[in-house]
C-alpha cells in the first residue's frame, strides 16, 4: 500500500491523497456517522487522472471503491482499510448546455441540485429529484440508477442518460457522450454501467436530457376510503391529467398519524381517521391546466374515490404538504432503532402484502410499528419497521426475511430504487434467479477480471 | 445439415420445419421480394421448444438467425442457406394484462397492432407506433429497439420494456418478467438484449408498460420561415403543451412538393412555397386541452415562428395530413433507384448538415434529389437520395460516405432507429469508437462464444 500511496501522491499531489485523520474525519455516509476507513481517499481532477489512478491501483493489486455524494442507503460505497476510495468530488463542472437540443454535459461529481438550478436558469428542467439533492452527485445517481419524486412521469436516472464516459478496469476511457435521443448503433453499452454500483467502471462524465420547465404545480392531499379506490384513483387521475401527474405518494394512516404526532411543526391537514392518504402533484404549463386539476378532483370526489381533500392554494401550503411526506428525519429519530426498506411490487398485490407483513411482524412483536408510504404510482413502497427499544442482528435477519421473502411470490423486488450494495446482497436471490446472478458474474468478469472495482458489492 | 433437420423435425414435427420451396416462397423482407434462403425455417411453439432448437443447432455447429415480422430496413435478419431461420411467428399470444398495474405480458411474435388494439380495448395505450404495425412483432421491436411516431413523448421500445425472457446460446432460459417500473437489483440484463439485433439471445416473452389512453388528438400542419424558427417552435410548443406533444415531424420543402406532385390523392394543405413544414400532434385527455393547443398555435403565429397553418378539424383531416407524412411508398416508387437513410444529430447541427450534404451530392450529380424529413423532435432525420435512373455499387458507396462521414464530426449517429444489421456495419465506426466496438465483441464472446446467433450482424 505505501508504494502505491507514494505513486498516487506523485501523480495527484499530496493534497489530493487523503490518509489517516483526513480519512477518518469523514463519516461513512449520511446515515452512518462512524469514521470512514480507507487506505487513502484520492481526488483526481480529470478523467485522465482517474484513469491513471486506476492503472496504478490495478498494478498494485489494490481495489477501488468509487465515492460519490455518500448518500446511498445500502452500504454500496464503503471502502475498507485495504482499499482506495476514489472520490469524484473535484469533477464538479457543468461543461456545456445545448439549449436547442435540450441536453447538457456534466462531470460525475456535480451535485443534483447544482444541475437542477442550472437547468432552471436556462428555462429547462432536470426531472430527477430526491431528498439528498444537495449532496448526491450525478455520477453516483447514474451508478445507482437513482429514482425519486418524478419517476412516474419521467422515469429513473437511466431514462435521462444519453451518454456516459467511463474509466474501465484496464484504465481505458470508453466514451460516448453524444447528445442523441435515438442512437441504435449496436449494443447500448452505457446501460451496463447504469445501476452497476461502481462494480464495472468509474463514470466520469454524462450527457443528460433536459425537459421543458413547467410554470406551476397543482398539489393536493386527498383521503381515500380503501385500497381498491387508490388504484382506481391512480388510473383515473393519470388519464385525466394527460401524463402531467408527477407524484402519487401514498401514506398509510399509521404513517401520517406518526409524523403528525411526532413533529409539532406539522399540522394535520385532514382528519387522521381515513385509511389512506395520497399526496398528488401535477405540473402545469398553462393556466387552464389548473382548472383541469380541480375538475378532475371534483369528479373523483363525486365518484367517492376521494372522500376528503385539501388543495394547496399557495406555495407555502404545497411545501407544508410535502414537508409531511418528506419528513424522513422524524421517522429515523422517532422510530430508532428501526429498519428501513425500499421494495416494489405490482399495485394489485400491495394491500395483501402490507397486511400480511404487518400481521407477521406483530405475531412476533405485538407492539411493533410498521410505517408504510411510498411512490405508489411507481409500485414502490418504503417501509420503516420498529419492534421496540432493542434490535439484535438476529431480529434484523428475521425481519428482513419477513419483508423480502414474500416478494418472490408476488413478483416484487427487494430494491426498487436504492440498489443492493453490501446490505441487501443476501436477499438478491428473492428478485433474481441463479442464472441471472451467474450472468452478472460473467459480466463482472468480462469488464473487471481482477475484481478491481467495488469488489463484493451486489454479489460475491 | 440433414442430420440437424431430422432432429428438428423430430422435435417440432415436420409442419414446423420449412425447407426448399416453403422457404423460397417467403420474401427476404418487406423491402426485398427476392426469395428467402435458409437451411430451414423452424417455427417453435413455446419457449422450451426455442431452447431445444438452440441446443440442437449449437451441437450441430449451425448458426441461427431469429426472424420476427421481417420489416427491418438494415438486412438484420437474412439467413443464408447454411443457417437456420428461427421464426417466432407461433409465439403470438398476449398472455396476461394487469389493468391496475398497467402492464402486459406478451409473446415475442405478437404483432404491434394486435397489442395496440388489445390495450385500447382495456382503455390503455401502448405508446410505440410505426408504419409496419401490422407485421412487425414486439420481439423484433425489442431486439431492434424500435422507435417510431411517439418517441418524443414516450421514448423508444427500450423505455416500454419492464422485463424479458430470453433463450441464451447455451439453451438456458433467462427470465425476468416482473411487471415493475423500478427494480434496482443488480445489473439490468434486459438492456443488453434490447437493440442487440438477435446476436446475444432470442427474446421469447416481454413484460411491457402501458399508458393512459387519450381521448383525442389535436393535429396541425404549420409552415415555418427558417430553421432557427423550427428549433424555437419545438421548444416553445413542448413547453406550452406540458409534454403532451407526441409528434413534431418536419418536412423540408422539397419533400412536401415531391409527395404532392407524385401522388394525386394528396391535396396541398398549404402553399408549397415555404421552406419547412411541421406536422404537429398532441394527445388530449380533457376538452380544455384542445383550447390550449389552439392558443399555443395562435401565440406562435403572432410571434411569426409559424407563418401559415392548417388545423385538422376532423379525424379525416388528421388522417389526410398524416397520409402525406407517412407516404413512404410514393418515395420508394417515385425515387427508384434510391438510398434511404435514418440518421440522428443534434438539432442545432441539422441545417448545416442537410445543406452541406445536398451541396455535396449535387456536386457529383447536379440533378440529384435529396428528400429530407423526420422526427425532428427526436433529432432524427430520414433521407431519400436519388441521383438518376442508375445506381451502381460504387455510387452507393460514395453516397454512403457523403451521408455518414460528416456525422462523426457533429456527434451524430449513422442509425437513429433502424439499427445496423449487415447493411450499415461498415459505417459503425462513424458513431462508435474502436474501444466501444471492441467491448461489443467482448460481450458477444461472453454471451455467445460459438457465434451461434446472427453471426456477422452489427460487427464482424
Amino acid at each position: 500500500m505505501q508504494t502505491l500511496l507514494n505513486q498516487l501522491i506523485e501523480l495527484l499531489g499530496a493534497r489530493q491523497v487523503l490518509t489517516g485523520a483526513d480519512v477518518s474525519a469523514r463519516p461513512i455516509s449520511w446515515f452512518d456517522p462512524a469514521p470512514m476507513r480507507a487506505g487513502a481517499i484520492v481526488r483526481p481532477g480529470s478523467t485522465e487522472e482517474v484513469a491513471a489512478v486506476v492503472k496504478l491501483c490495478c498494478a498494485a493489486g489494490i481495489s477501488i471503491v468509487p465515492l460519490g455524494g455518500m448518500t446511498g442507503f445500502v452500504e454500496g460505497a464503503v471502502p475498507s482499510a485495504e482499499q482506495i476510495g476514489l472520490s469524484l468530488e473535484r469533477l464538479n463542472q457543468i461543461e456545456a448546455i445545448n439549449v436547442d437540443n435540450r441536453t447538457v454535459i456534466v462531470q460525475a461529481g456535480v451535485p443534483l441540485q447544482a444541475l437542477q438550478a442550472f437547468a432552471e436558469s436556462n428555462d429547462l428542467h432536470y426531472p430527477v429529484d430526491l431528498g439528498a439533492r444537495g449532496s448526491c452527485t450525478l455520477g453516483g445517481m447514474a451508478a445507482t440508477n437513482a429514482g425519486g419524486n418524478e419517476v412516474l412521469r419521467y422515469g429513473m436516472s437511466r431514462e435521462q442518460i444519453l451518454g456516459l464516459e467511463v474509466v474501465l478496469a484496464t484504465g481505458e476511457i470508453v466514451s460516448n457522450l453524444r447528445p442523441l435521443l435515438k442512437n441504435n448503433t449496436g449494443y447500448d453499452l452505457k446501460q451496463l454501467f447504469i445501476g452497476s454500483e461502481g462494480t464495472l467502471g468509474i463514470i466520469t462524465r454524462l450527457s443528460l436530457r433536459l425537459r421543458a420547465q413547467h410554470s406551476s404545480y397543482s398539489t393536493a392531499l386527498v383521503a381515500v376510503p380503501d385500497f381498491q379506490s387508490l388504484t382506481a384513483l391512480l388510473r383515473n387521475l393519470d388519464a385525466q391529467l394527460g401524463g402531467r401527474l408527477s407524484a402519487f405518494e401514498v401514506m398509510w394512516q399509521e404513517h401520517l398519524r406518526f409524523v403528525i404526532d411526532q413533529e409539532q411543526t406539522h399540522k394535520a391537514p385532514l382528519s387522521l381517521d381515513y385509511p389512506y392518504y395520497v399526496l398528488i402533484q401535477a405540473a402545469n404549463y398553462h393556466d387552464l391546466e389548473k382548472d383541469i386539476f380541480l375538475s378532475a378532483l371534483e369528479t373523483l370526489l363525486e365518484q367517492e374515490l376521494i372522500i376528503d381533500a385539501v388543495i394547496a392554494s399557495s406555495m407555502a401550503q404545497q411545501q407544508a404538504l410535502w414537508a409531511i411526506r418528506d419528513d424522513i428525519e422524524c421517522l429515523t429519530t422517532g422510530l430508532a432503532p428501526y429498519i428501513g426498506y425500499d421494495v416494489s411490487l405490482p399495485i394489485d398485490a400491495m394491500e395483501a402484502y402490507v397486511d400480511n407483513l404487518t400481521e407477521a411482524i406483530r405475531a412476533h412483536w405485538p407492539e411493533a410499528k410498521v410505517i408504510v408510504f411510498g411512490h405508489l404510482g411507481d409500485g414502490n413502497l418504503h417501509l420503516f419497521i420498529h419492534i421496540g427499544p432493542d434490535l439484535s442482528d438476529r431480529q434484523r435477519s428475521t425481519i428482513n426475511e419477513l419483508v423480502y421473502q414474500p416478494l418472490a411470490s408476488c413478483q416484487g423486488s427487494v430494491s426498487a430504487e436504492h440498489g443492493i450494495g453490501f446490505q441487501k446482497k443476501a436477499y438478491l436471490q428473492y428478485s433474481r434467479t441463479p442464472l441471472e446472478i451467474d450472468l452478472m458474474r460473467q459480466l463482472k468478469k468480462t469488464f473487471d477480471p481482477d475484481n478491481l472495482f467495488n469488489p463484493g458489492a451486489i454479489f460475491d
